[in-house]
């Protein structure tokens, strides 16, 4: 909102109109916003303290840092026990439904907003910003095809990374250096405390299987106790899938896709299982259109799972994951979710990660991963890459 | 918990003891542990799920990933509410205190929390655990002593990262290259949402006295707007000091350190507040011990900054952090906090990161970072490295 960038300025509207319709719809009169995400989300910016959006009209900040922005929507604030006051003070009504991000914000953060607008009832805006977000506005499209085309420049790069004899983790850290020089931001964001991840994941051999505390689609036992998931030291030996899903963070947007390399030949049924994700994947691309059932998608896979005689391989093996794709945008699982009992449709500018994927004790996991843009008769690939398992040298 | 390490059960068996002590002492009948951070705190591993911890005995897991073991004091279980049956089938005594970690939790999970639990009172364990923390044990100051090691071999190897003509994040790619492959695990927890950053902090030039959002000492305007700290491009050139804080991750309880380097030689008045800094570590190595009262190092060391006619400058310039320094561990950001009002007192065994620093107009940021452990007479340095600002060839 603090911009001179009228085209950025106009896809904040959008974006505001498509919350403050979902106020409406609520019966809501606003919604004040806390959180980083949603922070950015709403005003391009992070800032410590928070954005009342009314149901109509403009939004206003009050924040604490940073220190030395002069503009009319903004007011600095020492405590939220202030705002109330604050706002009156400015002609803003008082709410009657406020909603706070009951989802993301700590019990006692809360019950302290509670307090200070006592006498209000108070909704849930993590439900209704996480809704908001799921269809992207022209801008945010354009933030994830940007992510996307450069983690492919990333992903290119990853034969020069390797060199026989290395470690996953080995590999692992020549491929962050590379990707971090293409501008990767380092950091990037998931929605819930079981999300702990260090750029994203690299898989060979057995620790494929490892079953991981975390959601994440599949696991690893990384490389200590304290962050289970991932790399743990495995040699990348001669016929071993080395599966790379590494996060998409060029820009806030994430943009999410995975890819098999092999250290020599792998054992035919790697072959096998990795044709079926791909057709998984054509399966998707032929059928998926606005109005698709979500839960459709997983159920279809979860099918040629069977017929492939994989369904105990699929999504994992001693713990298999119950989604095979999920919206991806500021936070790495977004919106909608592909799960055997999603409610929800495809929408047109939705964006998501697809990712069927197998695990073949001794060999590792193969399969695929892309994110696609949802148009008006189709999908449309935004991480286009050669999807073979492709032999390193 | 479930490990067959004498050692290791018996240190956590002192760390349940703090924290049934804490309960005890608020009349609490348990608290039941649901964050990463405390669930590792009080098993030495991450689980998705619960550790329910009683004032007297032992505790037990109730957890739904990751799947697989097999052990007395874990329980498997679906959702939150099949807690109190679970518990009452044990021959567990429903609490009338329950202790959540209500700073930590969202407030849908405590409310659920609550509902499950019903008939119970509720109290805080956030603000419990944290204070049990404070204090390490043998096996947390071995952990952090190890963390130093390895960051200090670390550092070591900045000169070799940089060349002459290098930006600020150009060389902390080089670096972050050399600390991962060094045994960084990469990510690192804090406390609270205002703690979002990528391995630490690379400051050169102005972009030192960048306010920032967030909590750290230090701000700088990052790569991207999402992430507004530290490293933004800036050359490291001629005449400005380039200041290293990138988190000693090494194991999962965290040491701090800073150093300085300069291109070529810098203005007179950096090297004057670097001594003022390095005065103020000697200050409180002086003085520092058991029962010292935290406020007073920050209080000594701003009347040390104002003698220096550096008050302008202490802790950033339009922006000034309120802190000279923080206890470390398993997050970046525990207790004490060295603050003007700080309550606390040192103890034996705590370890805190004190990092008096100057922001300095056309230069960048000098000062000193180190990890302290608190011994019965005194302070005993763990991140022991050069301290004067070191030319880069």
């Amino acid at each position: 909102m603090i911009t001179n960038n009228k085209t950025f300025l106009a896809d904040l509207k959008l974006r505001w109109g498509k919350i403050q319709a979902l106020l409406r719809a609520n019966g809501a009169d606003a919604c004040l916003i806390a959180t980083n995400v949603n922070l950015y989300y709403t005003t391009g910016a992070i800032y410590a303290g928070y954005l009342y959006l009314p149901a109509e009209g403009d939004p206003h900040l009050f924040i604490r840092r940073p220190v030395g922005i002069e503009h009319p929507q903004v007011t600095y604030i020492g405590k939220p026990e202030q705002l109330p006051a604050l706002m009156a003070e400015m002609g803003i009504a008082k709410p009657c439904l406020l909603m706070l991000e009951a989802d993301e914000l700590t019990y006692n953060e809360i019950v302290r907003l509670q307090k200070a607008f006592e006498g209000a009832r108070f909704g849930n805006a993590t439900a209704l910003l996480r809704q908001a977000r799921t269809v992207k506005t022209p801008w945010e499209v354009e933030q994830l095809r940007l992510s996307a085309a450069q983690q492919v420049k990333a992903y290119a790069r990853i034969s020069h990374c390797y060199r026989p004899g290395m470690t996953d983790i080995e590999f692992q850290y020549e491929f962050e250096r590379e990707w971090r020089s293409l501008g990767s931001l380092g950091i990037f964001r998931g929605f819930g405390s079981s999300m702990d991840i260090f750029m994203g994941s690299v898989l060979t051999g057995d620790n494929a299987a490892t079953p991981s505390p975390f959601d994440f689609a599949l696991g690893g036992g990384g490389l200590h106790p304290s962050i289970p998931i991932g790399a743990n030291g495995t040699l990348i030996k001669e016929g071993c899938a080395l599966m790379v899903d590494i996060a998409g963070n060029y820009t806030a947007y994430i943009s999410d896709m995975t890819r098999v390399f092999s250290a020599g030949k792998l054992p035919d049924i790697a072959y096998k299982a990795h044709s079926v994700a791909l057709e998984m994947q054509a399966m998707l691309e032929a059928s998926a259109k606005p109005g698709y059932v979500c839960a459709e998608i997983y159920n279809t896979c979860l099918a040629m799972a069977e017929k492939a005689g994989l369904t105990d391989n699929f999504m994992g093996t001693v713990q298999q994951a119950k989604f095979v794709g999920h919206g991806v945008g500021l936070q790495i699982n977004e919106l909608p979710v592909l799960t055997p009992r999603s409610k929800e449709l495809l929408d047109e500018n939705m964006v998501f990660a697809f990712e069927p994927k197998f695990v073949l004790p001794g060999i590792g996991a193969v399969g695929i991963e892309n994110s696609f843009l949802v148009t008006a008769s189709g999908l449309e690939k935004l991480t286009i890459f050669e999807e073979a398992i492709t032999p390193l040298t």
